[in-house]
């Protein structure tokens, strides 16, 4: 499975300069955790999370809210109206492109600092990779995976091709037809938990 | 803004004993990124996010997914279905009622460590509040905001009541009387990303 079967396209992104404020209204209206950062040409310069969001403007600990949280909070809507985004973004940013096996990328958000990773071509951010979408990709039941890879081989008229899926692993069987064991193949390779791919001949 | 305003409900639960490939299922199918685990009477016994089963099963680099990561994705699978997430899970878990205010959750889920809070009703959970969820609640754009807050409303009766937004800080304008002025600001309070209500008759 490649990153372009499972990535959230277009990514919602934030310029470099923009305010606390429209990023966390960015995040609250587009409903994601991280935003890429991109400079005037529209080239990535960052990413900023949630977490480092309110990391700058909350307090450690909710007592620090005080008597009143809703002054308090007052305050802090002054600070993110004024503040930009550039101190806190992160600009080392790990990336990744359309090809690229979602294997590969598991690891890296599997690490405390990694939940989303900017989907680049030509250096232009054309998506983004959660770690959620990670998990949904490779851990998906067999069961839902059936469903979807019968109706997508159907979709195609392979109506000879029945598939089998076991841990995400798909066993495609079907008539002798090279082209359509081909096509086949490509529609399960494309299909949302899919493993691997193998196929019989009945 | 209280809890029960902004929860997710029902929270989506995982039982004690259950595998690592329950718990990825369980995140895959229902779209969250926290479990909160329960014990066989039903009481919270804890909590496992999506990055403590990644971090349990994955490799810590990329490069150690080896030249072939569908071979380690298969030895992978095999460990989900053996091991329990009882090791992995937080026992620790920071709660929440539904009357609590949402800004004194703020501060809780602005640390690294807790993105979701289960909600309690008598020792049983009811919800859970992400940290997505806060950050909707207080920083929605004020436009957005009072189109709901308009539509509410009218929705009650309230035809005489107007009702200005700056920075969630809402304002109500109407008649002087006292009955609708109270269901008025009932109907404001409990609107997704307001911080606070005032009144003025007109």
């Amino acid at each position: 499975m490649r990153v372009r079967e499972i990535m959230s396209a277009p990514a919602i992104t934030v310029q470099r300069g923009a305010s606390l404020q429209d990023a966390l209204e960015l995040l609250a209206t587009h409903h994601v955790t991280a935003l890429p950062v991109i400079d005037e040409t529209g080239a990535l310069c960052g990413i900023i999370s949630e977490l480092d969001l309110l990391r700058a403007i909350m307090p450690n600990h909710a007592e620090d809210m005080g008597e009143n949280p809703h002054e308090k909070l007052a305050e802090i809507s002054d600070i993110t109206q004024t503040e930009t985004i550039d101190p806190l973004m992160t600009t080392d940013v790990l990336t990744t492109y359309e090809d690229e096996d979602v294997a590969h990328i598991a690891a890296h958000v599997s690490t405390r600092n990694i939940r989303s990773v900017p989907v680049l071509r030509n250096e232009r951010i054309i998506g983004i990779v959660s770690r959620s979408d990670v998990i949904e990709a490779l851990f998906r039941p067999d069961e839902e995976l059936l469903n979807d890879l019968t109706a997508d081989l159907a979709d195609e008229g392979l109506y000879d091709w029945h598939a089998t899926v076991q841990r995400g692993i798909v066993t495609l069987t079907g008539n002798g037809n090279a082209e359509e064991a081909q096509q086949a193949l490509a529609v399960a390779r494309a299909a949302a938990g899919v493993r691997k791919v193998s196929i019989t001949t009945a």
